[in-house]
Formats: structure tokens, C-alpha cells, sequence
């Protein structure tokens, strides 16, 4: 459609004197170009992070969603207030409640995803190169979001227990001492993204006691909290250390990302601030998808429900770990998440990933390069599959095709070795 | 709720050293503030800047969500792509025609609301201190979205016809002889959200050469354009000057705010820019709620809609024109808005509209003090009246009661100065 209209400027960029300096820095998600590759049909995708909506009773959505239209739909399609809609939030300090988090509505912000509460954190705290210390590999979407407010991002090793808390000591020392200021340490504490992995108590405990001996705060996302493989899942950090944790809590996974609704619970002078930030990036949420959950999440037994999708993710995950041990040659290394959506796979380190994407896209299979979880370009001979969007059946085949395409790498390394 | 929680640090902010510099200059509406005391029952609300969305046939979207979420639910709640659901882009590019502006899909960003874009487009072009220049007043949101990345920004007067573009071209002079290049000129160019103005043709000719001429673009908030009282509305700026402006649009004042759904038009290389900023900020709007704007107007008649809702307007437009010629004292001055939701009132200069506020309040009747419109606390003679959302028959007692406070602070003038 392009090619009709010449006039446009399609390849010559006269604005560049126009734009702020933090648009270098801004990325796009490899994840999110990936997408487009992932929708054709043959390709069995196992790169988004997207959870399987299929499982949900659309009769029962499609009800929902009518009422709320039929008994408040003036109310559902007004502006609402930039802190959300109260109902919901009076039901969310129920639902954290079951987490040991006390908190009060008035404690809580809805945000568009938890994506949003990571933009607003970035906002209100990153100015040009401050630092701040993420788990290596992190979220992507933290990542681009830190970066568009050009931080500084330390990355800090995990391994099975999760994020390495005395490396993270060590840098916080590191920093003091060069007079840096910390400005907050972020992790995805349960199942992380992209590794799976989950961070231990004796851990938790340490970070909180760190923060608060070195000024300053832990964001902690806990977006695959609820899908929990095992009965009990570690206490959250921000139950350990209420009053010095910011909770990033989303609907996305255990409902819908596409209602875009999350929550961001925080100390009352940073939850200000949130509002401010929140009120100039889009003036509230939308009305309708918070009703939308609250209603389903007031006529759903939650415990139930979660049952029912852990269920499912339990499965698949059992699947793809099945077909990894089957057909991944030696020398591949992978993690075994004990809930959420992802598995970690560490490959011989003369293998690049983002370039052998183009094969496996080949091959008809998909995932997301692990260089994209890394702020510098690190993590090329690693690579991030998902089980919980593609078709199940597809699990063992997708992970079949993709074991091919890795002996193949190492073939032909050891041919050229030879 | 919170006195039974003793623990949360409520009134000491311990996090002073960790905000971002961009804290200090944000600040929160005055608008959305008032908002909370404009829900009491007993006050007429004349504040908002909300649309009238009881003119909407509830069965008729209650039937459209329900059908979305039957026929494609697993799709209507996963991820959508940034740039945003590809048949609404779609039947935008046909919205779009009749306003003269050609476009296709890939041109268009969809945003939550109007208010994204201004944010989206204040991140990728303000730097800290980076001059923007805006209407006197203009619309709160932009002035907080602008602000909140620290822009310094200059109001240039309106009148009757709008911005004054001669003075547009004084000021653009001066910055470039400071060495300044001033970011962007923003403006809502029909019934300007607060003054109710709209910009003359001649005026939007000499606008778009100033742009070119001193290599700066335009931001054209569109938000109320197709609420026009008159049969065909002054032309777009976009449409003038396609390749130099960024059009904003939104559905909230045609449908519905609460489903949060606006759309961005950009050249190229600035779209790209604003979609890797909507990637950080919330990774993609609503997949339900751009179905559902999508098949709603795939399924109107447009024209139909727009007419209805127009004649709502117009007649509420009426009434408060009427009462206001019925009930201000002399000295006292108003906007005829063609278009759109506002009135702007001018006091005697004497008269504080922040401070008359509470009186106000006292006598059940509210509306935004003229202040909330400008940068640098002028406006405060000045206030907005609203007369979309409220109930028609409270558009006449409202602005009675109003002109009673008014009155009253005239007399305490004239006796104090006796």
C-alpha cells in the first residue's frame, strides 16, 4: 500500500533534530517482531509470552461482559478514576490477601498490564543513566521499558534458586562506593521470565534486608506468582518487607492480557506519584475491562479457577521437558520451572541463537533469542521456549524441530573444528 | 481504612533520593481531582470534559461485546500487536478519508485514547528543558503529559479564530534567535478543549508554512473535530499538511472514553518511534475493546451516529448560552463554541477562580478554575463549563447557581472598594 503514495517520506528521516535523547536508547521487543512471524499457521511458535485463552468459558465471558454493558454500561464506557476502579481494588486486597499482603485499596493502582506499572516505576524513578540492578536474563519488556528512560541496568546472575543475592550485595557495594545510588532492584520473583526459575526464601530474605541497608527499593513482579506447579509457593518479597517493595500484579496470566488490566501496589508517596504518572500516560484504565474482571473474579471461585489453568500449564510443561530430555543432543542445558509459562535453554556457547533463528523459522519452528533479556547483547547461546500458548499436541514436534536445527549447529561447528 | 494500619509510612517520604528529576514538574489534574467531589449527587457537575454516554444504545453494544467474546474470545483476549488491530487501523483509513486525510493501516498507531499519543509523543520528542509551544489555554492533559517530561512550554494567545498564529510566528522567531528549537507546536484545532475555539483557515495555512519554515512539526489534537455544530468543519491540519503533522484522534468523545481506544497519525520514521515508546509503556492496547469499537462502526452508519450525538450537543450547547446570557452579571464573558463539550467564561480580573472554587462547591455546582489550562499559573479569571455530560435539565440551575457565587464575589469587590 506504501508504493501508491511516493509522496510520503517513508525512508528519509528529517526529524532526527527533533527527537530526545532517550529515543536512542529505546528498542524495539524482539519478542514483539517475532509475532508477526509466529501468526502464519505452519510455524509451531513457542515464543510469546502469551497464556492460552482458549481455557476460558467464552459463554460465560460473553455473559459477563453483556451484564456489565446492560447494568452499568454508561459507567463502563465513562472515564473512570486514574486509580482504578474501587470494587476491584477492594477485591484485589482480598485476593493479596491470600498472599499474606495487607494492604488497602487505597494502597493499590490498576494499570494497563503490569507492563504499565513497569513504565510508570521507570518513570517516576530513572533519570538519564541512573542504575538499576535486574536478574540476568530479565523480562524483556522491564528491560525496554528502563532503557526508554536510558537507565544504567546491572544485570546479576541467577541460577535454580534464583536471582544470586550475594552478587547483588556486591554490586549494590560496588555502587556505594563509586557513589552511585541504586535506584531499585527489580525481579520477576516467581518462575521468572525468561528463566523459570524462582527465588528462594533464605534469598528473599537477604534482598529485603539489602534494599533497605542500601536506600533503596525492590520492584517485584510477580506476574506468574498464581501459577504455582507446587502447593505453596515462596512468600513474596513484598509480604516480607511491605513497607520498602513496590508488587506489579497482572491480570494477564491468569485471565486475559488482552483486557489489559494489572495492579501496581505501593508505599502511599510513591503510589502519588504512580497517579501522576498514570494520569498524564493515558487519564485511567478502561472502564469496561475492569469491570470486566471484577465481575467475572466475583462470580468465579479464584481458587478453583487458578486449579484449573495450573492444571493446564502443569501438562505442558511436563510435555515440552519430556521432548527436551527426548531429543535436545547432549551438551543442552535447560531449567525446569515449577510454575508459569517458560523454559530456559542454555546451548553449547559457540551457538548464536539470534542467528539461528532464521533456520529454525526455516525448520517451521519458533522461540526468542536470548540476547533480548540481556541489556548488552550477552545470553547469545541461550534461548527462551514457552508452553503455554502453542497447541499441545504441537509441544513435542515444535521441540523436535528445534533439536534438529540445534545438532545441526553443532555438526557443522564440529566439521569446521575438524 | 488507613488509621487501622499504623505501620505504612503514610506522611514521611523516605524515597526523596531515589525519584526522577521529571517528579518535581509533574503534577495532577485539577480536573481529574475535582472529579471526586463532582460524583456527590447533589452537586451539578459542570467539570468533566466526559461525553454524554447514556445517548448510547446499551442493548446494541451489550449485543456487540457478547458477540465478539462468542465468535472470537481466545483472540479478543490475548496480546494484540502494538500497532494495533489491524481492521480498526483499517476502518480508520475509510473514518479518515472523509476528513480528507489519506492513509492506510500503516500509518496509523491505535492508543489509549488521545492522551497516550500526547504522552507517547512527549517522551519521543522532549528532552528536559526542550521548548514546545501550545495554546493559551490548552488542554490540561497535554500541558501534564508535556510537563512530566520537563518541557518548558509556551502559550501563545487565543481568540475567536483561534490561536494567534502571528504571534506563533513572533515567538518561533525569538527561540531561533535564542538558538532554540522549539519541538513541536501542539494544538487542538477545533473547539479547543477548554476555550471552545476553533482555528480559521487562514490561520491553519499560515500555521503549517511557520512549521516547515523554522523545521518544526505539528501535534493537531483532533479530539472533538467531528462534533461540529456546523455542516462542514475548517479543514485538518494533517490534511494540509500531511507529511509535517502528527494527528491525534480518539473515540472517546464519538463513543466512549471508558473503553479507552484513540489512534495516532504519523510519517513513518515518527510512527516507528511511537510504537517502540507504546511497546514500553503498555505493550498493546485492549484487543476486546478495539474489537469492539471496530465492529460498531463497521456496523453504523457513521454519519447516523455522529448526527444523533451532534444534536444532543447542539441543544445542550443552547441551553447553557442561554442561561449564561440569562444569569451572568455585566462584565462578564463567554466562548460560542461551534463544536465540542466547552464554554469558557471570563471574569472581571479581580476574580480568582481557584479561590472561588469552594464557594462554589458550597452552593452545589463545580467547574475547572481557568488556572488548570495554563503552565505558568495564569487563567485565574477564567474557568471551563461543560455542558456534555451533565443532566440537560440541571444546564440552566447550574449556571444559575454558578452566577449567584459570581455575583456574590463582585459585590465583596465593589463593597471593598467603596
Amino acid at each position: 500500500m506504501a508504493e501508491e503514495r511516493p509522496s510520503h517520506e517513508l525512508f528519509f528521516d528529517r526529524w532526527l533534530h527533533l527527537y530526545a535523547s532517550r529515543t536512542v536508547s529505546m528498542r524495539s521487543s524482539e519478542v514483539r517482531d517475532l509475532l508477526a512471524v509466529c501468526e502464519r499457521p505452519d510455524i509451531i511458535a513457542m515464543a510469546a509470552g502469551a497464556p492460552y485463552t482458549k481455557a476460558l468459558n467464552m459463554d460465560k465471558m460473553a455473559r459477563i461482559v453483556a451484564e456489565v454493558m446492560k447494568k452499568n454500561g454508561p459507567e463502563a464506557l465513562q472515564y473512570g478514576s486514574s486509580e482504578g476502579f474501587e470494587p476491584l481494588r477492594a477485591w484485589l486486597t482480598e485476593f493479596m490477601a491470600d498472599e499474606d499482603v495487607e494492604c488497602t485499596p487505597d494502597d493499590i493502582v490498576i494499570t494497563d498490564g503490569s507492563q504499565q506499572g513497569l513504565e510508570l516505576a521507570a518513570k517516576i524513578f530513572i533519570n538519564p543513566g541512573d542504575t538499576v540492578i535486574t536478574e540476568a536474563p530479565s523480562y524483556v519488556g522491564a528491560l525496554n521499558a528502563f532503557l526508554s528512560y536510558e537507565a544504567n541496568i546491572i544485570q546479576v546472575p541467577c541460577d535454580d534458586n534464583g536471582l544470586k543475592v550475594d552478587k547483588v550485595a556486591e554490586r549494590l557495594a560496588a555502587c556505594k562506593k563509586k557513589g552511585i545510588q541504586v535506584k531499585f532492584i527489580y525481579t520477576v520473583s516467581n518462575f521468572q521470565n525468561p528463566s523459570g526459575v524462582t527465588m528462594s526464601l533464605a534469598r528473599r530474605k537477604k534482598l529485603v534486608k539489602l534494599a533497605r541497608e542500601f536506600d533503596t527499593i525492590i520492584i517485584e513482579d510477580a506476574a506468574y506468582r498464581r501459577l504455582s506447579f507446587e502447593d505453596t509457593p515462596v512468600v513474596s518479597l513484598k509480604s516480607l518487607d511491605p513497607d520498602n517493595v513496590v508488587y506489579l500484579g497482572t491480570f494477564s496470566k491468569i485471565i486475559s492480557p488482552g483486557l489489559r488490566v494489572g495492579w501496581l501496589i505501593a508505599p502511599r508517596p510513591i503510589r502519588e506519584r504512580i497517579i501522576f504518572a498514570k494520569q498524564a500516560a493515558d487519564l485511567c484504565s478502561s472502564s469496561l475491562t475492569q469491570r470486566v474482571v471484577e465481575k467475572y473474579f466475583r462470580e468465579t471461585d479464584v481458587k478453583t479457577h487458578l486449579k484449573r489453568l495450573i492444571a493446564i500449564y502443569i501438562k505442558r510443561r511436563d510435555m515440552m521437558l519430556n521432548a527436551c530430555e527426548e531429543f535436545f543432543p547432549r551438551g543442552v542445558k535447560w531449567t525446569t520451572p515449577k510454575g508459569g509459562f517458560f523454559v530456559w535453554v542454555t546451548l553449547p556457547d559457540y551457538i548464536d541463537t539470534t542467528n539461528m533463528l532464521a533456520k529454525a523459522i526455516q525448520e517451521k519452528v519458533a522461540y526468542v533469542p536470548g540476547k533480548a533479556f540481556y541489556a548488552d547483547g550477552s545470553g547469545r547461546n541461550c534461548m527462551r521456549l514457552n508452553y503455554s500458548f502453542m497447541k499441545e499436541k504441537e509441544i513435542r514436534e515444535g521441540v523436535r524441530r528445534l533439536a534438529e536445527v540445534v545438532e545441526q549447529e553443532m555438526e557443522l561447528y564440529r566439521s569446521l573444528k575438524r
